[in-house]
């Protein structure tokens, strides 16, 4: 029987609590930790994922975490002054806000690399390979943004979509899914980024819904999720949480 | 017959001029490259270890090329204002002198994340774990020299010596030379750290030139050239490019 989300954000937060950061990085672990606060939406996914194919949770737990961290590492770079120049986050001070500029710069280096540490802890280096193409993905969905003039799925695919497919994809390498099974995974998580960048524009009233209004976003924010858990039932698991995870994501209200 | 370095030095630039990033980062493109000049010194160190070792260089091209890459991603978030402020680098604007501080933390993010792809083209995930372990000692000795009071020799052994060490041990790994033949060139390896950096500080007249004066670094200089020189000796191998690499180091005039 598949565990319930409750208690996969429960063993996220137990791994990140005790998770030993690298020695060398001294007192840039405050920041760090400071940064990974969150829902850890991404972890919990990949965690499930595991969960659902018959994995060992616990053995998808450093992918999750690698995950969640890869996440932090973007919004302390992104709140940083230059980019988005966020003083808040997550209702305390952005790490920038709270360190200064230059240590947050570099504790979201460290949150990178230790992201990478983390997915290398596998046989195969195909669990960093994901996140490293996701975190490319990102990094060039930040500066498309800061460029303008680029399409909104565009963007969201690569700021948002890139990692939450990552998510995904690395529950599966974690817990050893052989390739020839991943497409269908992959189709159901190319739906997840885009569901929860249009529910993330409902709440804050801005991208989706100022192209297309406040109903039409969530019209198409219900639209995304019922392709979602089409394509979730099409694979061949024990997918219960994870259709409970994509109902989640659609009428989430923070 | 090994190698020489000029040589090994146009490998890398050829190696590098053709490297294709990820599609992805889209404009990041020019500011990374703009990044990626420099003298050489750790790749061809890199590649000289392989070539020592009886390995084709050409197979240590990705590894010597993430060295670099690792390097360059250190310069463009080192040269930030909240950071070193440095509006010039190799005589030319710095990154964010250029391009703008946003874009260059991006670019910056997206060089780290560029070199981690190159690490890990091999089949063996250790030429990313040594660059992964370098580069979390980069980023910690950023952060003690920002707090500052550290002794020099500590924060060097951060900011310089893990990356010229990973140079060498990559160089290892990505010819796959068995980790028992190891220790002797890690021992090798960990003077060319320090090597490069009091001559450094003889050049720019700061570091140890004011804690021992500028006759004392290079007596200091020449010390531990001879120390590298001895511990290569020690090496089974065909050291002579390497031998000229550090005579190179410990007489360099920029």
């Amino acid at each position: 029987m598949p565990q319930p989300t409750d208690r996969l954000r429960e063993l996220t937060e137990g791994y990140l609590a005790e998770l030993v950061l690298a020695s060398d990085l001294g007192s840039l672990e405050e920041p760090m930790r400071h940064a990974l606060g969150g829902k850890r939406v991404r972890p919990v996914l990949c965690l499930a994922t595991a969960d659902a194919v018959g994995g060992r949770v616990e053995d998808a737990l450093p992918a999750a975490a690698a995950v969640e961290l890869v996440h932090s590492f973007s919004l302390v770079h992104d709140d940083l002054p230059p980019l988005d120049d966020d003083r808040e986050r997550r209702g305390a001070p952005s790490v920038w806000a709270q360190y200064g500029e230059a240590t947050a710069i570099l504790a979201g280096d460290a949150l990178l690399v230790e992201a990478i540490r983390l997915a290398l802890m596998y046989p195969t280096s195909a669990v960093a390979r994901e996140l490293v193409d996701a975190t490319l993905a990102m990094i060039g969905g930040q500066q498309l943004d800061l460029e303008g003039g680029v399409a909104l799925d565009r963007l969201h695919a690569l700021k948002t979509g890139a990692l939450f497919s990552a998510a995904v994809m690395c529950g599966l390498w974690a817990v050893e899914v052989p390739p020839d099974e991943h497409p269908p995974w992959r189709a159901f998580a190319a739906e997840l980024g885009p569901l929860f960048q249009v529910v993330d524009d409902v709440l804050d009233g801005d991208g989706y819904v100022l192209e297309v209004g406040e109903d039409g976003a969530r019209r198409l924010a219900d639209e995304v999720a019922g392709r979602a858990q089409a394509r979730l039932a099409e694979i061949d698991a024990d997918t219960d949480v994870l259709a409970e995870i994509v109902d989640g994501l659609a009428v989430r209200t923070a």
